[in-house]
């Protein structure tokens, strides 16, 4: 009998895809030019000229050794690559063995999410948090439990996540830059996250600490903020990655897992990941860009672009007299609705063509998402749309 | 704490696995060309040189449109392409809506027993079978039940399956040509299959019929005997396909799920479908890849090669006294064991440097797969060894 859980999951029209329909819809209507559609989180900086380069020189090798499978893990090559770039980042010690190539960011987490817990467990996000993480705790088996911000500065509040702990807490994902926050946690907040997390391991079955879920699509993409590396800091971390935001590959669907091998259960940890990849139906990470990773890892990302939309957006922004948070990294951008309702709020937007996502399936009620991962144009274009909204309001 | 079915599922060393690892040593020691390797699926034939020119032509694309995001369900023009494909082929009146592409065959097998099944019921296999359905289905929370081929032709018992049937019977999972077999299901036996299951499904809740899973990622692999279109014998049927083998693209992980539009349930199936690639973490299908398919849909599989080896293989170990099931479709060779252990005798070819799979995690004893994908040189070179290892029999 059809599954009535999946079903739901794939009639409810998620509202970021509804909002990019209509935008489709609107722009058939009225020229592209005319549409401001902040909706998405697709880069809009090309990936790097490496990319083009480097398929072209895999196609020179034989078929069956390009495109054929690869061992589960992935091909030792690019494990090594990966563990060898952290280490020359962040001065860690990691060996290929401790990497595992996935199918993208979202099969790293649920890989991960299905690896560290059992149905039952709870696992911690930090509203406003991206909504597929309830989807896929939810999947495990397990309940998806919200830790507010703190509202001021959407920095994670540990004293929100302490109280959220219980006796059936097996996780805490974090994504830090934050979509959809834009916030960069400081090494303070991950040192007093990590403390606690420790403090609540103590009174537990040494074989069942806490994981911290570090997930990092958004770690390059950063304005001068130091993102730390958390596994230096809670050592019960594991590392979920994806190229899709740093090398603008989205549709790729390249990622990794680390298990950092200073993890006291590295060792069991690891085959669990390739176990719930495997039950997953996740055969290997695509062959091809594999082979891209390994010559582009160290390829620098554009955030020139992103950050010249950003100063942009939101100059104009604060002069017409919306409260924003400013993004330390990623690409969005989070502004308090000009009315308590965000979904009322963004629907009087559509009035000046202008799309943006409004918080309420993020967590949190009263505020939008902007992605400005858009192009200048788009930026430059929208503001009087932006000036003549925010005058409705006054 | 860590999932135990999940560690089990990642360091239970897949027997396969274990012999190609033992292969890859024995190769290091005593030269490629002294091991015959037939443990793996892994196509010999290369891709069509039209892959190549496809991926070319595609890295004119500007980037975001190359590699950003598709849609969930795939490229609207991939989706059509697949669907005038079939069309063509089977005489069928598929749209683009109706196909769901998928990061490969082993995704489109989870995607579609999450949809369709709930934990508890029970899903019939025929044995011997592809030892990860077995995997699939329990993570999907349900019980694999075998129904043993006939055992001279190795076609689907009809009898067996309608014993295997219970009121807990959600699907059945049928591959042909079959691995580990390479029979091909006649059209005779899939109408009386297709019978059973109706008259099975008159005793039920209409909304709860039988789904026929027909798994087809060899379907162009086949030796002149026909591949009858399931969906057009049995209503209640859902293709799943992958690229793997008709293009020689197995690490590339592109394929595709359909739900016939002539499957009274389509409407509420596709919804179920992408709910469960969304739920297990599947954004979308290698977007490259999926261009590639768009040029590269008809391009004709090599089969002259398989069929080659295949002559040259059975030829032989027909003149040396093996026992085999006369493939007609996909590259394996089902040979029965010249000792009841199917394990012993594997172990005793290795010292003839021949290196097998035997049947036992195929849910059958006493026999042993060779899969014939491999170079003629391999085949032709291999031959003095296996009637050496059948003269130590005599």
């Amino acid at each position: 009998m059809i599954n009535e859980t999946m079903y739901a999951r794939g009639a409810e029209s998620s509202i970021i895809r509804e909002i990019f329909s209509y935008g489709l819809e609107r722009k058939a209507q009225i020229g592209a030019e005319n549409v401001f559609d902040f909706s998405l989180g697709n880069p809009s900086v090309p990936a790097p000229a490496a990319v083009a380069e480097s398929i072209k020189k895999a196609l020179e090798l034989p078929s069956d050794q390009l495109h054929g499978y690869t061992p589960a893990p992935g091909l030792p090559q690019c494990r090594t690559a990966v563990a060898e770039s952290l280490n020359r980042r962040f001065g860690t010690s990691y060996e290929g063995k401790d990497v595992f190539m996935t199918v993208g960011a979202a099969a790293s987490l649920t890989c991960t999410l299905n690896a560290v817990t059992n149905p039952g467990d709870e696992v911690i996000v930090i509203a406003p948090y991206f909504p597929e993480y309830r989807v896929w705790i939810e999947k495990a088996g397990c309940t998806c439990v919200e830790a507010l911000a703190n509202e001021d500065t959407f920095q994670l509040s540990v004293d929100n996540a302490l109280k959220a702990i219980t006796d059936k807490t097996t996780a805490v994902i974090i994504d830090s830059p934050n979509n959809p926050t834009g916030a960069v946690y400081t090494r303070d907040t991950l040192t007093r996250l990590a403390n606690v997390l420790r403090e609540a391991n103590a009174q537990r079955d040494p074989e069942n600490p806490i994981m911290l879920i570090s997930d990092e699509p958004y770690r390059e993409i950063v304005y001068g903020a130091e993102v730390p590396w958390v596994p230096s800091i809670y050592e019960h971390t594991i590392v979920c990655y994806s190229y899709s935001k740093s090398l603008s590959l989205p549709g790729e669907r390249v990622g990794w897992i680390l298990v950092p091998n200073t993890n006291p259960q590295a060792a069991r940890l690891m085959p669990a990941v390739a176990g719930a990849a495997r039950t997953l139906g996740f055969v290997c990470a695509p062959a091809l860009f594999q082979r891209v990773i390994i010559d582009c890892i160290d390829e620098p990302s554009d955030v020139e672009a992103y950050a010249r939309n950003r100063t942009a957006l939101t100059d104009a922004l604060a002069e017409y007299g919306y409260t924003y948070v400013e993004p330390d990294g990623a690409f969005y951008l989070w502004v308090k609705a000009l009315e308590p309702d965000a979904n009322a709020f963004c629907e009087r937007a559509k009035k000046y063509e202008l799309l943006a996502v409004p918080s309420d399936s993020f967590g949190m009620p009263g505020w939008f998402r902007l992605g400005y991962c858009v192009s200048y144009e788009t930026i430059v274009n929208s503001l009087p749309a932006w000036k003549q909204l925010a005058d409705e309001y006054r």
